[in-house]
């Protein structure tokens, strides 16, 4: 396999999991109120990172743009993800800007 | 297609909308402390029902046993969601109780 | 709920069900030579077609780009689809591109 | 995270990657005719391996009955997958009965 996917396929699967950790674990946060869109976000990246894993490993016109979307939730995932001080959200928005990253770079080889 | 089928496939297909509705709504309410149990099986409920729309309409060993735990999914989801005014919990409810029904009947027929 | 969302939603499940039974059909035909790419794009199309159903009916950045995704897998798996004088594949063809003409719809609202 | 839980999601994700990839193969393979529950259990293992990767995740009363369901129809492509001589089948069959396993050391924990 391909490099760059082997990359995404990687960044995918630690991704869909630190999200669904993090969406686990906002249900579970004392103050609820802030975390709103971040459990939102969590499910959405989630969904789309399963989706990639899924088309990753087989033939398919539509693998470039499934990714390409991939890495612009993950970039909006990471980013409100990274404003809560929680382990499970910095951990998330790790995840979702190396996975943001590793699309970015699949798209544009 | 078997008439008990099409009503599962029907069901699952209300019921998911339903779920997806009640799961945003709940994250909009003001008082989100004590939906936090509803959010968490909106979602579970709603991802369960897709898979069964996915299994129910091609061959497999696995669509009586998908339906079983679709069956399981929405009864607990229904009980959850009965307990909250908003008319998103309540419309969830029905809809969950409902394709809880047609899993029974299909998986005793 | 939107009326160009709502016949999107309703195309996009007539579409899934109408892909996998022709999935299904197709691996039971005699002459499986030339269903080799009506069985890869019946996949990819219900695939797709289960994420939009999903990702419609909840708040998200991604559905406008989903629904443009779906409305193009749709058009190539009924233009495949069209060439083959099969049942199943006949209406598979006209549930694909009543699809992808409800994904237009949307996307260019 | 549990280390059986994680050995059925890393087996998952090997499992549905080779499942995937055989199914590609089958349809590119010249004697079609004999691949053709194999193309379809590929499918159907793969779904399965994608929804236990979702469920494994996250907290839920279902995790154990997806597992378990898993474990089965891993084993039935294994059974399908090993009798055929292709390199693809044969790695898929390895990581049918290499995910088998690992579903049931869970469920039986």
């Amino acid at each position: 396999m391909d490099e760059k996917l082997k990359k995404v396929m990687d960044a995918t699967y630690e991704c869909m999991q630190a999200c669904n950790n993090c969406f686990d674990a906002c249900l579970n946060e004392e103050h609820l109120d802030m975390m709103r869109e971040c459990i939102r976000l969590d499910r959405e990246c989630a969904d789309i990172c399963q989706m990639v894993l899924s088309f990753s490993g087989r033939e398919g016109s539509l693998r470039n743009d499934l990714v390409s979307l991939c890495g612009t939730i993950c970039q909006a995932c990471g980013k409100e993800c990274e404003q809560h001080d929680h382990d499970h959200c910095q951990e998330c928005a790790k995840a979702c800007f190396t996975c943001a990253d590793a699309c970015r770079s699949f798209v544009n080889a």
